[in-house]
C-alpha cells in the first residue's frame, strides 16, 4: 500500500533522546521493517560538539555542524529535530525542512507553542507531515489518542500532570517532610532541571504541552500565551501536610476546557483527591485525562521524560509517516484552526488559601470580613499557634469562581493584618 | 493528501453500539468532515429486525436485511460489523465485504480471536484495511497504542483487566460483603451479562481480547485456544476478604509475555496490590498495562463497553481510513506473523490457596507434607474455627511455578482431608 524505499532520517540533537532514536534504530532495525513494512535509517546527525562521547558509535552517519544543513540534505526523508529551543537553529532547521519537502518530528514543546500555527501551515502547504507525539508527556501516546483514536469525540476537558521534575519535587516534599528549597536543590543535583528552572517550576513547560493539547482538543489555533500560569515555588511543606490531612495531593495540574465564556487553560498547582488517579501520581511519571463526549473519562499514565519512554515517542511518529500516514499535525488542516477567545477560570471551586496573619486583636474578623464581600464562604477554618510574630491560618472556601478568590487576595493586602501574599490553591474534584 | 470524497458506511448490526455510531455520524457531522477532510456518511444498514424502534431516525439510509447484501453494496465504503459472533452472519459478511474491497471495522473479538489470521490475510490480499479497537477495552484506544504509538518498542508484557461484568461483581462483592451468586443476579438483572453468561464470567470474552494484543504485541499470529481460561465464578466471598485483610484486590486479570519457553497468555482471577492502579480499577471501567523495551509502563483507562465508548473507538477506527491510513490489522503484514508456542504459566509468583479441611486429626501436617513435596514453601498460614465438619484454612506460598501449584492440587486431592477441590489464585505484584 506504501512506500517500500527505506526512509531516511537526520537526526539534529544527539542528547539523551537523541540517542535513544540511535539506538532504537538500530536495536530494533528489523522489527521496525516489519511493522512498517520498510527499513527505517539514520543518513546524518547534527549537535553542536561532535567529538563528544555519547556512548554510541556515529561513524554510521554522515555528520554536519549546522542543522539547516541537515535538514535539506537530499538523502533524508524526515527530519528529526532533538535540539530543543523555541527559536534559534531548532526553528530555523524546521522551517528549511519543510521548505526542502522533508518531513519532521520534533519533541520540541516550546517550538510548537510558539510557532505551532505557522509551522502547521507551512507544512501543509508543503504537503509534508509534522508530528511531535514526544513533545508532550513523554512516552505517553497521548498525542495518537486525543488525534486519531478519539477524533470521533467532542473533547469536552482534557487535564494533565506533565512536568515530571515538579512532580517529583512535590511527592518528594511530602514523602520526606522536607521543605522546597531542600528538594529543589536535590532535583537540581539529579540533573532533573532544565538549564532554566524556570520552565520546570514555573509551568512552563507544562504549559506548552497544554497548548499543544488544547490546539487539538478544540481545533484551535495553539495560544501558550493565554495559558493561566503558576508555578509550584510557593508551595510549602505546610500547604502539602494541610492538604493531605483533608485526603488531597497537591499537584502541578493543567486543565483546558472549551467554556461558554471561551476557551480556559490553566496550569497551576491544585489540590486533588489523594484516592484519585491524579493524586496518586507519583515521582517523574506523567498523566493525561482525557474527557470526550462519548467515550467518558480516558486516563493515560507513564514515564513523562528520559532517553527511552521520550525515543519511543519520537520512533511512533517516524513509523507512522513510514507506514504512510497523512494527517494534519493540530488534526485538522492548520487554515481551519480557529483563534480561541481566551476565558480566565471560570468554572467555579472550592479554593485552598494560606495566609500568615499578624498578631494583632480582630485580625480573624477582618479577614472573614474580606470574603464575606468578596461572595466567598469559608467551609473550614484553622489557625495555628503563634511560634512568631505571625500565625498560619489555613481556610477552605466553598465553591467559588477565581474572580473572587483574586478580589479577596487584593482585599487581604489592604486588610494590614496579613503579612506577605497569600497563597490561594484551587481544589479540582477530578 | 487523501481522497476527499464522503467516505460512505454500511453498518450491520444496530443494537447499541451501532444506534451509538449512528448518533455519532449525524451529531459530529461537521467535527468529522473538518477532522479528517472529508465527510462520512452512512448509506445502508442491516439488522434483524427492522420494525424495532431503536430511538433513532432510520429512513436516511437503505435497508438490507442480509448482512451480506449490505457488505456488498456498491455504494458503501466501509462495512461496519457490530453483530457479534464467532461465525455466521458476522464471519459471512466480513469475507463478503473483504472480497468486494471495502474496508472492514468491526468490534467483534469472538470473530478475530477465532478467524484473525485468516481474516488478516484475506484483507491484506485485498487491499483493504481491517480494524478492531472497538473489540478491546471498549472506548480505550489501546489498539492503536500498541500497534502505531508504542510501534518502535519490543513489548514485554501485556496486561489488562477487561471485562467490565466480572470486574463490577468482584469489587461489587468486596463493597457489599455479599456472595458471587447473589452479585451474579444482579448483574443479570442490571443487563450486564452476554446471552452466555460464561462468555463474561468464564473469562472467554477477555481471554478473546487477550489473544488479539497478544497478537500485536508479539508478531504472533491470533492463538485463542493457548490462552490459559479460568473464569470468577470459584471465587468466594472470603477470598475477598482474605485478600484485602493482606492488602490485595482479586481481578480478572489478563497477561500475555514472551518467555524463554514461548508465549505465555492466561486470563484468570489474580490478586493484585490493592493500592496499585489495576487494584483501584472498579465496577465496569477496564485498564490496558503495556510494557516496552524503550518506553517502559503505560497504563490505560477507561470505559470497558457502553454505546458511547465503543462506538467512540469504531468512529477512531472508521476516521483513521477517512484519513488513508493503510496499516496491517495486527501492526505487521498478516504473512509475517509466527505461529507462537504456547507456554505455560513459566513466570514463578507467589500464590494464595485456600481448602476446606476436614476435622481429623494430622490433617494440616498432610496439607504441610504434600505442599512441601511440590516443591512449594509457605509463607503465611491460617486456619480458621470449625464452624462445620470442614475448617478453611487460607496459605499464601513462597514464590513457585503454576507446574508446582498442580502438582500440589493434586496431591492435595489424595490426602483424603480436603474437601472439594483447592482454590489457588496468582499473586500478582504489578
Amino acid at each position: 500500500m506504501s512506500n517500500s524505499a527505506p526512509l531516511r532520517l537526520g537526526i539534529a540533537g544527539l542528547g539523551t533522546v537523541g540517542v535513544g532514536v540511535l539506538r532504537i534504530t538500530r536495536k530494533h532495525a528489523k522489527l521496525i521493517e516489519e511493522r512498517t513494512g520498510r527499513a527505517v535509517t539514520v543518513t546524518a546527525v547534527a549537535a553542536r560538539n561532535r567529538a563528544k562521547d555519547r556512548g554510541v558509535d556515529l561513524k554510521p552517519y554522515a555528520w554536519e555542524d549546522d542543522p539547516v544543513q541537515l535538514a535539506t540534505r537530499d538523502d533524508i526523508d524526515v527530519f528529526v529535530e532533538l535540539m530543543g529551543g523555541s527559536d534559534g537553529p531548532a526553528k530555523a532547521s524546521v522551517e528549511a525542512a519543510i521548505a526542502a519537502g522533508k518531513h519532521v518530528v520534533t519533541a520540541n514543546k516550546a517550538l510548537l507553542a510558539h510557532h505551532g500555527q505557522e509551522l502547521a501551515e507551512a507544512a501543509e502547504a508543503a504537503g509534508i507531515v509534522l508530528r511531535f507525539e514526544a513533545a508532550v508527556a513523554g512516552g505517553i501516546p497521548v498525542i495518537k489518542a486525543l488525534t486519531e483514536g478519539l477524533a470521533g469525540n467532542e473533547i469536552t476537558r482534557v487535564m494533565g500532570v506533565m512536568n515530571g521534575t515538579c512532580n517529583y519535587i512535590l511527592t518528594r516534599m511530602y514523602a520526606a517532610e522536607l521543605p522546597y528549597d531542600v528538594v529543589f536543590d536535590e532535583a537540581d543535583k539529579l540533573g532533573y532541571l532544565e538549564a532554566d528552572p524556570q520552565l520546570d517550576v514555573g509551568g512552563i513547560d507544562a504549559g506548552h504541552k497544554l497548548s499543544l493539547l488544547s490546539s487539538i482538543a478544540f481545533g484551535t489555533q495553539v495560544n501558550f500565551d493565554a495559558v493561566e500560569l503558576e508555578g509550584i515555588e510557593r508551595i510549602s511543606i505546610r500547604d502539602i501536610e494541610q492538604a493531605a490531612d483533608m485526603g488531597y495531593r497537591i499537584k502541578l495540574l493543567g486543565v483546558a476546557q472549551m467554556t461558554g465564556r471561551g476557551l480556559e487553560q490553566r496550569m497551576s498547582p491544585c489540590l486533588v483527591p489523594a484516592a484519585s488517579p491524579l493524586g496518586q501520581l507519583e515521582g517523574g511519571t506523567n498523566m493525561v485525562v482525557i474527557e470526550g463526549d462519548s467515550v467518558g473519562q480516558i486516563v493515560m499514565r507513564g514515564a513523562g521524560a528520559g532517553e527511552g519512554p521520550t525515543a519511543s515517542a519520537v520512533m511512533g511518529d517516524v513509523m507512522d509517516i513510514a507506514r504512510g500516514l497523512t494527517i494534519s499535525t493540530f488534526g485538522k488542516a492548520a487554515s481551519k484552526l480557529k483563534p480561541a477567545t481566551p476565558a480566565k477560570a471560570t468554572v467555579p471551586a472550592a479554593h485552598y488559601l494560606r495566609m500568615e496573619l499578624l498578631d494583632k486583636p480582630g485580625a480573624l474578623a477582618k479577614v472573614a470580613t474580606v470574603l464575606g464581600e468578596a461572595g466567598i464562604s469559608i467551609n473550614r477554618m484553622r489557625q495555628y499557634g503563634h511560634e512568631e510574630k505571625t500565625a498560619p491560618v489555613i481556610i477552605v472556601t466553598h465553591t467559588c469562581t477565581r474572580e473572587a478568590i483574586d478580589t479577596a487576595l487584593a482585599g487581604l493586602g489592604k486588610t494590614g493584618v496579613v503579612e506577605g501574599d497569600p497563597v490561594a490553591i484551587r481544589i479540582e474534584e477530578v
